[in-house]
Protein backbone atom coordinates (compact mmCIF):
# COMPACT_ATOMS: atom_id res chain seq x y z
CA UNK A 1 0.00 0.00 0.00
CA UNK A 2 3.15 2.37 0.36
CA UNK A 3 1.86 3.97 -3.58
CA UNK A 4 -1.34 4.93 -1.65
CA UNK A 5 -2.40 7.72 0.12
CA UNK A 6 -2.18 8.54 3.51
CA UNK A 7 -5.33 9.75 4.15
CA UNK A 8 -7.00 6.83 2.70
CA UNK A 9 -4.73 4.53 5.17
CA UNK A 10 -5.95 6.78 8.05
CA UNK A 11 -9.49 5.47 7.10
CA UNK A 12 -9.09 2.15 6.47
CA UNK A 13 -7.27 2.05 9.85
CA UNK A 14 -10.29 3.58 11.71
CA UNK A 15 -12.58 1.92 10.37
CA UNK A 16 -10.64 -1.76 10.67
CA UNK A 17 -10.72 -0.40 14.51
CA UNK A 18 -14.59 -1.32 14.70
CA UNK A 19 -15.88 -5.01 15.63
CA UNK A 20 -15.96 -7.14 12.76
CA UNK A 21 -14.62 -4.85 10.13
CA UNK A 22 -11.52 -6.54 8.38
CA UNK A 23 -9.31 -4.55 6.17
CA UNK A 24 -10.91 -5.48 3.08
CA UNK A 25 -14.29 -4.42 4.04
CA UNK A 26 -13.04 -0.89 5.63
CA UNK A 27 -11.61 0.04 2.02
CA UNK A 28 -14.48 -0.51 1.00
CA UNK A 29 -16.41 1.52 3.24
CA UNK A 30 -13.46 4.47 2.61
CA UNK A 31 -13.76 3.75 -0.73
CA UNK A 32 -17.68 4.40 -0.79
CA UNK A 33 -17.46 7.59 1.43
CA UNK A 34 -15.06 9.02 -1.45
CA UNK A 35 -18.25 8.88 -3.88
CA UNK A 36 -20.70 10.99 -1.23
CA UNK A 37 -20.98 14.16 -1.23
CA UNK A 38 -18.45 16.34 0.98
CA UNK A 39 -20.86 17.47 3.27
CA UNK A 40 -22.24 14.54 3.66
CA UNK A 41 -19.60 13.02 5.03
CA UNK A 42 -18.58 16.31 7.20
CA UNK A 43 -21.89 15.00 8.81
CA UNK A 44 -20.85 11.67 8.99
CA UNK A 45 -17.54 11.72 10.65
CA UNK A 46 -19.20 14.56 12.92
CA UNK A 47 -22.10 12.61 14.38
CA UNK A 48 -19.58 10.14 15.53
CA UNK A 49 -17.74 12.94 17.58
CA UNK A 50 -20.85 14.41 19.17
CA UNK A 51 -22.27 11.03 20.24
CA UNK A 52 -19.09 10.63 22.30
CA UNK A 53 -18.80 14.07 23.10
CA UNK A 54 -21.86 15.27 23.89
CA UNK A 55 -23.93 11.82 25.26
CA UNK A 56 -25.56 11.34 28.18
CA UNK A 57 -27.22 8.83 30.93
CA UNK A 58 -30.53 9.05 32.52
CA UNK A 59 -29.75 9.66 35.63
CA UNK A 60 -32.07 6.87 37.31
CA UNK A 61 -31.87 3.72 34.90
CA UNK A 62 -28.31 4.78 33.54
CA UNK A 63 -29.72 4.27 29.64
CA UNK A 64 -28.54 6.52 27.23
CA UNK A 65 -30.78 9.96 26.87
CA UNK A 66 -31.01 13.53 26.23
CA UNK A 67 -32.96 14.42 29.00
CA UNK A 68 -31.86 14.09 32.81
CA UNK A 69 -34.47 11.45 33.45
CA UNK A 70 -35.21 9.22 30.57
CA UNK A 71 -39.02 8.95 29.06
CA UNK A 72 -39.37 5.14 30.13
CA UNK A 73 -39.09 6.27 33.71
CA UNK A 74 -40.26 9.47 34.05
CA UNK A 75 -43.63 7.62 32.71
CA UNK A 76 -46.40 7.51 35.55
CA UNK A 77 -48.11 4.59 33.74
CA UNK A 78 -44.84 2.43 34.42
CA UNK A 79 -44.60 0.56 37.31
CA UNK A 80 -41.99 1.32 40.24
CA UNK A 81 -41.76 -1.84 41.94
CA UNK A 82 -40.59 -4.06 39.44
CA UNK A 83 -37.18 -3.46 37.70
CA UNK A 84 -35.49 -4.98 34.33
CA UNK A 85 -31.67 -5.09 34.66
CA UNK A 86 -30.27 -4.87 31.14
CA UNK A 87 -26.82 -4.65 29.75
CA UNK A 88 -27.76 -1.66 27.49
CA UNK A 89 -29.86 -0.01 25.19
CA UNK A 90 -30.07 -2.95 22.89
CA UNK A 91 -31.55 -4.98 25.71
CA UNK A 92 -34.04 -2.06 26.44
CA UNK A 93 -35.26 -1.67 22.81
CA UNK A 94 -35.48 -5.34 22.15
CA UNK A 95 -37.68 -5.61 25.79
CA UNK A 96 -39.79 -3.04 24.42
CA UNK A 97 -40.79 -4.06 21.19
CA UNK A 98 -42.44 -7.14 22.86
CA UNK A 99 -45.06 -4.98 24.71
CA UNK A 100 -44.49 -7.54 27.63
CA UNK A 101 -43.01 -5.40 30.45
CA UNK A 102 -44.31 -2.36 31.89
CA UNK A 103 -42.17 -1.55 34.72
CA UNK A 104 -38.69 0.06 35.10
CA UNK A 105 -35.20 -0.34 33.82
CA UNK A 106 -31.92 -0.34 35.05
CA UNK A 107 -28.89 -0.19 32.55
CA UNK A 108 -25.48 -1.55 33.67
CA UNK A 109 -23.53 -0.47 30.98
CA UNK A 110 -21.56 -4.15 30.24
CA UNK A 111 -21.48 -7.24 32.02
CA UNK A 112 -18.87 -8.61 34.54
CA UNK A 113 -16.51 -10.37 31.81
CA UNK A 114 -12.76 -10.89 33.14
CA UNK A 115 -11.67 -11.60 29.95
CA UNK A 116 -12.56 -8.24 28.58
CA UNK A 117 -10.67 -6.72 32.18
CA UNK A 118 -14.21 -5.56 33.29
CA UNK A 119 -15.29 -5.70 36.64
CA UNK A 120 -18.16 -5.08 39.02
CA UNK A 121 -16.68 -1.50 39.57
CA UNK A 122 -17.02 -0.62 35.97
CA UNK A 123 -20.67 -1.45 35.64
CA UNK A 124 -24.41 0.83 37.59
CA UNK A 125 -24.52 -1.97 40.46
CA UNK A 126 -24.22 0.42 43.22
CA UNK A 127 -26.69 2.28 42.45
CA UNK A 128 -28.80 -0.85 41.86
CA UNK A 129 -28.23 -1.43 45.39
CA UNK A 130 -29.51 1.54 46.43
CA UNK A 131 -32.54 1.33 44.29
CA UNK A 132 -32.80 -2.36 46.08
CA UNK A 133 -32.02 -1.09 49.92
CA UNK A 134 -34.57 1.59 49.51
CA UNK A 135 -37.31 -1.27 49.97
CA UNK A 136 -39.50 0.04 46.99
CA UNK A 137 -38.96 -2.37 44.84
CA UNK A 138 -40.79 -6.06 44.85
CA UNK A 139 -39.05 -7.55 41.95
CA UNK A 140 -35.84 -7.36 40.46
CA UNK A 141 -35.43 -9.62 36.77
CA UNK A 142 -32.27 -10.06 35.69
CA UNK A 143 -32.24 -10.09 31.67
CA UNK A 144 -28.72 -10.72 30.91
CA UNK A 145 -27.35 -12.76 28.15
CA UNK A 146 -27.50 -16.26 28.63
CA UNK A 147 -23.45 -16.73 28.09
CA UNK A 148 -20.66 -17.24 31.07
CA UNK A 149 -20.60 -13.60 31.44
CA UNK A 150 -24.28 -13.17 32.29
CA UNK A 151 -24.37 -15.84 34.11
CA UNK A 152 -21.71 -14.37 35.93
CA UNK A 153 -23.19 -11.23 37.00
CA UNK A 154 -26.58 -12.77 37.60
CA UNK A 155 -24.71 -14.74 40.14
CA UNK A 156 -22.75 -11.55 41.59
CA UNK A 157 -26.27 -9.21 41.52
CA UNK A 158 -27.67 -12.86 43.29
CA UNK A 159 -25.41 -12.07 46.22
CA UNK A 160 -25.13 -9.07 46.41
CA UNK A 161 -29.03 -8.17 46.31
CA UNK A 162 -29.90 -11.53 48.09
CA UNK A 163 -29.71 -9.95 52.26
CA UNK A 164 -32.44 -7.27 51.13
CA UNK A 165 -36.06 -8.63 50.59
CA UNK A 166 -36.60 -8.47 46.93
CA UNK A 167 -37.76 -11.16 44.60
CA UNK A 168 -35.42 -12.18 42.04
CA UNK A 169 -35.46 -13.60 38.69
CA UNK A 170 -33.97 -14.74 35.66
CA UNK A 171 -35.64 -14.31 32.52
CA UNK A 172 -36.83 -18.30 30.89
CA UNK A 173 -34.76 -20.26 29.27
CA UNK A 174 -35.85 -22.62 26.66
CA UNK A 175 -36.72 -23.54 23.78
CA UNK A 176 -37.33 -20.89 20.94
CA UNK A 177 -40.89 -20.35 19.48
CA UNK A 178 -41.12 -21.77 16.09
CA UNK A 179 -37.81 -24.12 16.72
CA UNK A 180 -37.58 -28.15 16.53
CA UNK A 181 -36.56 -29.83 18.95
CA UNK A 182 -34.17 -32.13 17.53
CA UNK A 183 -31.82 -29.22 17.26
CA UNK A 184 -31.81 -27.71 19.56
CA UNK A 185 -28.51 -28.06 22.59
CA UNK A 186 -29.25 -30.35 25.24
CA UNK A 187 -28.75 -27.56 28.37
CA UNK A 188 -31.23 -25.39 26.56
CA UNK A 189 -33.50 -28.70 26.16
CA UNK A 190 -32.80 -30.04 29.41
CA UNK A 191 -33.38 -26.64 31.45
CA UNK A 192 -36.93 -26.44 29.30
CA UNK A 193 -37.84 -29.38 30.97
CA UNK A 194 -36.65 -28.55 34.52
CA UNK A 195 -38.46 -25.56 34.19
CA UNK A 196 -41.46 -26.59 32.85
CA UNK A 197 -44.59 -24.36 32.67
CA UNK A 198 -48.25 -25.08 33.59
CA UNK A 199 -49.53 -25.23 29.91
CA UNK A 200 -52.67 -22.75 30.46
CA UNK A 201 -49.27 -20.10 30.44
CA UNK A 202 -47.80 -21.42 27.76
CA UNK A 203 -51.07 -20.13 25.89
CA UNK A 204 -50.80 -16.17 27.01
CA UNK B 1 -36.70 3.96 19.61
CA UNK B 2 -38.46 7.24 20.84
CA UNK B 3 -37.64 6.92 24.79
CA UNK B 4 -33.64 7.07 23.48
CA UNK B 5 -30.83 9.66 22.27
CA UNK B 6 -31.38 11.92 19.04
CA UNK B 7 -27.21 11.79 19.19
CA UNK B 8 -27.43 7.68 19.07
CA UNK B 9 -29.88 8.14 16.54
CA UNK B 10 -28.20 10.17 14.44
CA UNK B 11 -25.09 8.05 14.80
CA UNK B 12 -26.81 4.88 13.90
CA UNK B 13 -28.60 6.43 10.88
CA UNK B 14 -24.66 7.33 9.41
CA UNK B 15 -23.37 3.83 9.87
CA UNK B 16 -26.69 2.46 8.40
CA UNK B 17 -25.63 4.60 5.31
CA UNK B 18 -22.81 2.63 4.38
CA UNK B 19 -23.35 -0.62 2.11
CA UNK B 20 -23.35 -3.76 4.07
CA UNK B 21 -24.40 -2.17 7.44
CA UNK B 22 -27.78 -2.46 8.67
CA UNK B 23 -29.58 -0.50 11.52
CA UNK B 24 -28.55 -3.64 14.09
CA UNK B 25 -24.67 -3.48 13.17
CA UNK B 26 -25.12 0.33 13.15
CA UNK B 27 -26.39 -0.03 17.06
CA UNK B 28 -23.85 -2.48 17.92
CA UNK B 29 -20.96 0.16 16.18
CA UNK B 30 -22.35 3.48 18.10
CA UNK B 31 -22.50 1.67 21.12
CA UNK B 32 -19.13 0.07 20.45
CA UNK B 33 -17.82 4.51 20.01
CA UNK B 34 -19.41 5.10 22.98
CA UNK B 35 -17.04 2.74 25.10
CA UNK B 36 -13.79 4.32 22.98
CA UNK B 37 -11.81 7.09 24.05
CA UNK B 38 -12.81 10.61 23.45
CA UNK B 39 -10.22 11.18 21.41
CA UNK B 40 -10.13 7.97 19.73
CA UNK B 41 -13.30 9.13 18.62
CA UNK B 42 -12.18 12.30 17.40
CA UNK B 43 -9.65 11.12 15.52
CA UNK B 44 -12.28 8.62 14.30
CA UNK B 45 -14.24 10.87 13.07
CA UNK B 46 -12.19 13.50 11.60
CA UNK B 47 -10.02 10.54 9.18
CA UNK B 48 -13.29 10.29 7.52
CA UNK B 49 -13.58 13.90 6.91
CA UNK B 50 -10.27 14.90 5.99
CA UNK B 51 -10.61 11.87 3.64
CA UNK B 52 -13.11 13.19 1.80
CA UNK B 53 -11.92 16.92 1.80
CA UNK B 54 -8.52 16.59 1.26
CA UNK B 55 -8.49 13.47 -0.99
CA UNK B 56 -5.82 14.30 -4.17
CA UNK B 57 -5.50 11.81 -7.15
CA UNK B 58 -2.30 11.35 -9.69
CA UNK B 59 -2.91 13.70 -12.57
CA UNK B 60 -1.71 10.84 -14.92
CA UNK B 61 -3.47 6.86 -13.60
CA UNK B 62 -5.93 8.98 -11.03
CA UNK B 63 -5.30 6.20 -8.31
CA UNK B 64 -5.72 8.13 -5.31
CA UNK B 65 -2.47 9.68 -4.51
CA UNK B 66 -1.23 12.30 -2.05
CA UNK B 67 1.53 13.28 -4.48
CA UNK B 68 0.69 15.25 -7.70
CA UNK B 69 2.04 11.97 -9.92
CA UNK B 70 2.14 8.72 -8.23
CA UNK B 71 4.95 6.41 -7.04
CA UNK B 72 4.17 3.69 -10.22
CA UNK B 73 3.41 6.65 -12.34
CA UNK B 74 6.74 8.15 -11.54
CA UNK B 75 8.48 4.70 -11.42
CA UNK B 76 11.40 4.71 -13.87
CA UNK B 77 11.73 0.78 -13.62
CA UNK B 78 8.00 0.20 -14.77
CA UNK B 79 7.31 -0.26 -18.72
CA UNK B 80 5.27 2.85 -20.38
CA UNK B 81 3.97 1.41 -23.31
CA UNK B 82 1.81 -1.41 -21.38
CA UNK B 83 -1.60 0.22 -19.68
CA UNK B 84 -3.88 -1.81 -17.45
CA UNK B 85 -7.22 -0.33 -17.19
CA UNK B 86 -9.10 -1.15 -13.53
CA UNK B 87 -12.01 0.34 -11.65
CA UNK B 88 -10.27 1.63 -8.57
CA UNK B 89 -7.69 1.48 -5.85
CA UNK B 90 -8.55 -1.92 -4.66
CA UNK B 91 -7.91 -3.46 -7.64
CA UNK B 92 -4.32 -1.78 -8.92
CA UNK B 93 -3.32 -3.03 -4.73
CA UNK B 94 -4.69 -6.45 -5.78
CA UNK B 95 -2.96 -6.99 -9.18
CA UNK B 96 0.52 -5.01 -7.68
CA UNK B 97 0.20 -7.90 -5.04
CA UNK B 98 0.54 -10.44 -7.55
CA UNK B 99 3.79 -9.41 -8.62
CA UNK B 100 3.12 -10.40 -12.43
CA UNK B 101 2.70 -7.02 -14.14
CA UNK B 102 5.08 -4.54 -14.34
CA UNK B 103 3.41 -1.72 -16.49
CA UNK B 104 1.61 1.50 -15.99
CA UNK B 105 -2.07 1.83 -14.64
CA UNK B 106 -5.11 3.92 -15.41
CA UNK B 107 -7.93 4.00 -12.98
CA UNK B 108 -11.20 4.55 -14.44
CA UNK B 109 -12.60 5.22 -10.72
CA UNK B 110 -16.10 3.17 -11.46
CA UNK B 111 -17.43 1.15 -14.16
CA UNK B 112 -20.70 1.88 -16.70
CA UNK B 113 -24.02 1.22 -14.68
CA UNK B 114 -26.50 2.46 -16.20
CA UNK B 115 -28.81 0.68 -13.23
CA UNK B 116 -26.62 3.00 -10.88
CA UNK B 117 -27.10 6.43 -12.89
CA UNK B 118 -22.96 6.17 -14.04
CA UNK B 119 -21.92 6.64 -17.88
CA UNK B 120 -19.04 7.10 -19.48
CA UNK B 121 -18.92 10.78 -18.64
CA UNK B 122 -18.45 9.86 -15.05
CA UNK B 123 -15.38 8.25 -15.73
CA UNK B 124 -12.11 8.83 -16.45
CA UNK B 125 -12.23 7.82 -19.80
CA UNK B 126 -11.26 10.77 -22.30
CA UNK B 127 -7.86 10.77 -20.88
CA UNK B 128 -7.30 7.29 -21.61
CA UNK B 129 -8.06 8.12 -25.23
CA UNK B 130 -5.72 10.52 -24.77
CA UNK B 131 -3.16 8.17 -24.02
CA UNK B 132 -3.98 5.79 -26.30
CA UNK B 133 -3.83 8.77 -29.31
CA UNK B 134 -0.57 9.93 -28.45
CA UNK B 135 0.39 6.11 -29.59
CA UNK B 136 3.41 5.40 -27.17
CA UNK B 137 1.01 3.07 -26.00
CA UNK B 138 1.51 -1.16 -27.66
CA UNK B 139 -1.21 -2.79 -25.03
CA UNK B 140 -3.81 -1.84 -23.55
CA UNK B 141 -5.50 -4.59 -21.02
CA UNK B 142 -8.69 -4.26 -19.47
CA UNK B 143 -8.99 -6.07 -16.06
CA UNK B 144 -12.63 -5.30 -15.01
CA UNK B 145 -15.02 -7.30 -12.80
CA UNK B 146 -16.38 -9.89 -14.96
CA UNK B 147 -19.90 -9.14 -14.41
CA UNK B 148 -22.52 -7.32 -16.50
CA UNK B 149 -21.31 -3.85 -16.21
CA UNK B 150 -17.88 -4.78 -16.64
CA UNK B 151 -18.19 -6.04 -20.01
CA UNK B 152 -20.05 -3.25 -20.97
CA UNK B 153 -17.10 -1.00 -20.13
CA UNK B 154 -14.92 -3.45 -21.59
CA UNK B 155 -17.32 -3.08 -25.11
CA UNK B 156 -17.54 0.80 -24.57
CA UNK B 157 -13.72 0.77 -24.30
CA UNK B 158 -13.16 -1.48 -27.75
CA UNK B 159 -14.92 0.68 -29.35
CA UNK B 160 -13.56 3.98 -28.92
CA UNK B 161 -10.22 2.47 -29.01
CA UNK B 162 -10.36 0.36 -32.13
CA UNK B 163 -9.34 2.87 -34.76
CA UNK B 164 -5.68 3.10 -32.53
CA UNK B 165 -2.76 1.23 -33.46
CA UNK B 166 -2.85 -0.89 -29.97
CA UNK B 167 -2.90 -4.18 -29.18
CA UNK B 168 -6.21 -4.34 -26.64
CA UNK B 169 -6.67 -7.43 -24.54
CA UNK B 170 -8.62 -8.79 -21.63
CA UNK B 171 -7.11 -10.19 -17.87
CA UNK B 172 -8.36 -13.89 -18.59
CA UNK B 173 -11.19 -15.54 -17.48
CA UNK B 174 -11.21 -19.52 -16.33
CA UNK B 175 -11.00 -22.07 -13.49
CA UNK B 176 -9.78 -20.27 -10.14
CA UNK B 177 -6.02 -22.42 -9.57
CA UNK B 178 -7.49 -24.64 -6.33
CA UNK B 179 -10.73 -25.50 -8.13
CA UNK B 180 -12.49 -28.17 -8.75
CA UNK B 181 -14.35 -28.63 -12.12
CA UNK B 182 -17.24 -30.20 -10.83
CA UNK B 183 -18.06 -26.56 -8.75
CA UNK B 184 -17.36 -24.42 -11.99
CA UNK B 185 -19.88 -22.79 -13.56
CA UNK B 186 -20.87 -23.44 -16.91
CA UNK B 187 -19.84 -20.19 -18.22
CA UNK B 188 -16.49 -19.75 -17.03
CA UNK B 189 -15.93 -23.75 -17.69
CA UNK B 190 -16.82 -22.85 -21.30
CA UNK B 191 -14.48 -20.11 -21.86
CA UNK B 192 -11.94 -22.31 -20.14
CA UNK B 193 -11.88 -24.74 -22.76
CA UNK B 194 -12.42 -21.81 -25.88
CA UNK B 195 -9.50 -19.88 -24.44
CA UNK B 196 -7.34 -22.95 -23.64
CA UNK B 197 -3.75 -22.49 -23.18
CA UNK B 198 -0.74 -24.43 -24.31
CA UNK B 199 0.83 -26.66 -21.23
CA UNK B 200 3.86 -25.00 -21.41
CA UNK B 201 2.37 -21.52 -20.37
CA UNK B 202 0.27 -23.36 -17.33
CA UNK B 203 3.69 -23.94 -15.41
CA UNK B 204 5.07 -20.08 -14.86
Amino acid sequence: MNFSSKLIQNAVEQFAKLPGIGRKSAMRLALHLLKMDKDEVRDFGEAFIDLRSKISYCKSCHNISDIELCELCSNPNREDSILCVVEDIRDVMAIENTHQFKGKYHVLGGIISPMDGIGPADLNIETLITKVASGKLKEVIMALSTTMEGDTTNFYLFKRLKEYDVKMSVIARGISVGDELEYADEVTLGRSIVNRTPYENSLA
